[in-house]
């Protein structure tokens, strides 16, 4: 076609074949939509791109928190909640209570959504759960280095892996303190001018 | 390759090429994974599918709720919450907010997120806001037959269009008579032994 398929958002992905007949695709406005979307040239398939959940937990011990250190990139090195991306067929709370098995060889007892946090300009929907330790056992799994439990006056602050990460931990250094849990919404937006923080640029 | 492909996951879709090369892509588990996915066999490159967020509002009006009657399939002529596919770069109080403009014609003053909905075997995760509507103005989108406020004793029970609505609706009458809002939490699982409800077969 000669027209070369930009991403409709900077996190989207750019497609370059349709993944039904394997045809080359354009980035087009379907007939009665509002937005750009990659569409076939023969078979005329439109290819939504859409946001991903991220669940995860807010393990927690007698007054603690779990927290993992990553091994693996983005921020290899850095503490963050076990949290990954939820797959087909399951439930926020299956996802969420299934990162926390993976990511740090952990059981918790219950979950209790805790934080919806939007980051738009990559994509993603942060669902996080309160979750109650089913026992003071964990280890590290296979993208751990490392999973401890830490007392609130304890966390790495500085040597946390996500902006949404550390907004989550502060909702509940304060509320663990007032005894009083809601569910926080919000979002992380982009800093002005700069890189998404703590992800790699956009590719393919 | 002769391997025919399967989809993962009853609702996640059946990929035949990468989007990224046009080669053949076949189901199998990546090296370092858990699940299935479809993996390129030229370019290696792994096609990951994930649920989708499903944002909508429960729009309000001086007791009254707001419905739309659907003029589009599936569940064509049937009332329902205005709600639809978030689309990437936005957040979800954005994503509800500009579904209940597009369906409803309105806009709405406020958004207190109201229920978080998994409906894990069609891979969507409904999530609702309470919103006060800005002002008494409404009217039925493209995708609408007609939109109208109805008394909470006055809602088409045996006309709503999916479970998840007719149970976010069935929340807000209990919530609202003892005036104590919560965040709902839960999920529609496939009745056993029969088809999706209010959904089509999976296909390409």
């Amino acid at each position: 076609m000669g027209v070369m398929p930009q991403t409709p958002d900077s996190r989207g992905g750019i497609l370059k074949f349709c993944n039904q007949c394997g045809s080359e695709v354009t980035l087009q406005v379907p007939e009665g939509d509002t937005l750009p979307r990659f569409v076939c040239t023969r078979c005329g398939t439109v290819h939504y791109q859409n946001p991903k959940i991220v669940a995860g937990c807010l393990p927690h011990w007698e007054g603690k928190v779990l927290l993992c250190r990553r091994a693996i990139e983005p921020r290899y090195g850095l503490w963050t909640l076990p949290a990954g991306f939820m797959e087909n067929g399951e439930t926020v709370q299956q996802a969420a209570a299934r990162e926390t098995r993976e990511e740090a060889l952990a059981e918790v007892a219950a979950t209790s959504l805790y934080a919806v946090y939007s980051i738009p300009h990559i994509s993603q929907v942060y669902m996080l759960f309160r979750a109650p330790l089913a026992a003071p056992a964990f280890g590290a799994g296979a993208e751990s280095l490392d999973v401890a439990l830490f007392e609130l006056d304890r966390i790495p602050w500085d040597q946390l892996a996500f902006p949404v990460i550390k907004r989550v931990l502060e909702h509940y250094t304060t509320d663990l303190q007032r005894q009083r849990f809601e569910v926080h919404v919000g979002e992380i937006l982009r800093p002005m001018g700069s890189a998404p923080p703590g992800r790699p640029p956009a590719s393919t």
